[in-house]
């Protein structure tokens, strides 16, 4: 068997771990880069309690923001949270090699271009999770369903590392789905993600059974869901029309949940707001595509953000 | 000098308070039903400070709801919030006597027409209040600035009833302009408060100014405001679009201010939503009008009130 390549995960929060431990299982070297869990996880590793059974392990090394590394990784896998102000090229750009590979496991539309301009000779492999996985404490995550990731190269295709990459995600245990265009997968998940999201955030945190069965709720999931495939397809990703009755249903079968945004605004820690509604009302502005309910949505919440003080 | 009329006061908060003394300083027997202030009211009477001076009065008698009069009055005036589940017609009801004219002191649209079916015989004058007026405790009102009323018969005309109060409020002190399309005047005042008073509350109590700042902030008031016209003018209440302008400038030209719905919403206490922003889309829909921005707020808050267990 010849050597698994080596891993860095940037941002060891829920996700960051729960992947990295999967690729752990599958035999590479994984290292962390963490912020605020840095003592815990150097101390006692990262525990995750998992349906696919203890993934808990300890990290090849651990690193803090700006440490120099030992050697570059193949692939530095970035699961940080995409929010104005983070500059997320500089933050890998101590363990970015000539040969290093980019992933991002990140939320949003519109998200890779910033790191394609900054390492434009590193190949980026662009990730969507769906994965029921939380922080519980430091270091400490809980996996609770799913895991599937969809993936490819940014803009499009699929190349070499991202079948090495499969195939190692694979290995671990998690289903993964290749695509040729992945930027049609990030506006297939904003379907969902850019309406729901933040009106939770708008009502305070309400879950989505709440959000849906409100009078007039449903209908303006639907309204923003047909913006979003509008701008969608002038963006060149043209949806099916029937995937909005697809989400509604989905989302009434659910038992009644609160999405990640939600637990962010509620906690009281930042939330995604521009890489999930913002760029989606930009890239209307740049098609000049109307998009009155997702631009009060977005514009009440920066009234709101501006109350808070936040950005 | 012939008798004053009589005058009874259904909800004697802020502004109920406020224009009785003013009608109490005209030489009026002013009568209050009150609910939660009345211990403090029956033995302190209302004290009222003001730039007109000391407007402080024992009302003639104070009324608990429920209470049976001594004597019907010549004009009943109410000044409750117009809630979805407060019944106006039957709070009444025990002091509506044949010739008493009903007086409406409350803000929002379309808030006439139940009562009018309730009482189809006594005349309705439908008034609109510019005054900055607060309950500093029970049975005490701060008068800070303005306050011109705006009345004529509903749904339209002048008529004996609105000279008289007229004269009675300017004997007072106050400024009075008697319109013939007191509907349109509503519209008027709406073009502001159905923007600027819901969007305050989705923002947490922010004030006026930084609503207006917000990036986008100004954009969402002209969509809003325009979209409040289209239906006014389908409404038969066409107005002038410098209005927008107006409007805008001025907010920029007021000091920085939180809005009575706003004050509510911070003290916990119900929002006249539906009277401002709900009926305006009710309305809307009436007319087969497209109204997206008014439609997104009023849902929006309709999902936070859900969580917040209101209705």
């Amino acid at each position: 068997m010849s050597k698994k390549p080596s891993m860095l995960i940037v941002g060891a929060g829920a996700i960051g771990s729960f992947y990295g431990a999967i690729l752990k299982k599958a035999g590479c070297a994984v290292s962390v880069v963490v912020r605020s869990d840095y003592e815990a996880i150097k101390e006692h590793g990262i525990r995750i309690e998992s349906p696919l059974g203890d993934l808990s392990f300890a990290p090849d090394h651990v690193y803090r923001s700006g440490d120099m590394p030992e050697t570059y990784p193949d692939f530095l896998i970035l699961c940080v949270k995409v929010l104005p102000g983070v500059d997320r090229a500089a933050m890998i750009a101590p363990w970015m090699g000539e040969n290093t590979r980019l992933v991002l496991i990140e939320n949003g539309l519109d998200i890779e271009q910033e790191l394609v301009d900054a390492y434009p000779y590193n190949p980026l492999i662009s990730c969507l999770a769906f994965a029921a996985v939380s922080r519980v404490d430091s270091g400490i995550v809980e996996h609770k369903a799913f895991g599937k990731l969809v993936f490819g190269r940014y803009p499009q295709g699929i190349d070499g590392g991202c079948q090495i990459l499969a195939a190692l995600f694979r290995d671990g245990g998690i289903n993964v789905e290749l695509t040729e265009r992945v930027v049609g997968e990030r506006w297939r998940k904003c379907l969902w993600n850019t309406p729901f999201n933040p009106l939770s955030v708008i009502a305070n945190g309400a879950d989505t059974r709440t959000l849906v069965d409100t009078d007039g709720g449903e209908e303006l999931m639907r309204a923003m869901m047909r913006e979003v495939m509008e701008v969608a397809a002038a963006d060149g990703y043209p949806m099916d029309e029937s995937l909005i009755d697809k989400n509604i249903a989905s989302t009434r079968k659910m038992p009644a949940y609160k999405n990640s945004m939600a637990l962010d605004y509620l906690n009281g820690r930042p939330i995604e707001r521009d890489a999930v509604l913002g760029s989606v009302v930009a890239i209307a502005k740049r098609h000049g595509i109307a998009v009155p309910h997702l631009n009060t949505v977005l514009v009440t919440l920066k009234m709101r953000a501006a109350l808070e003080g936040r950005a």
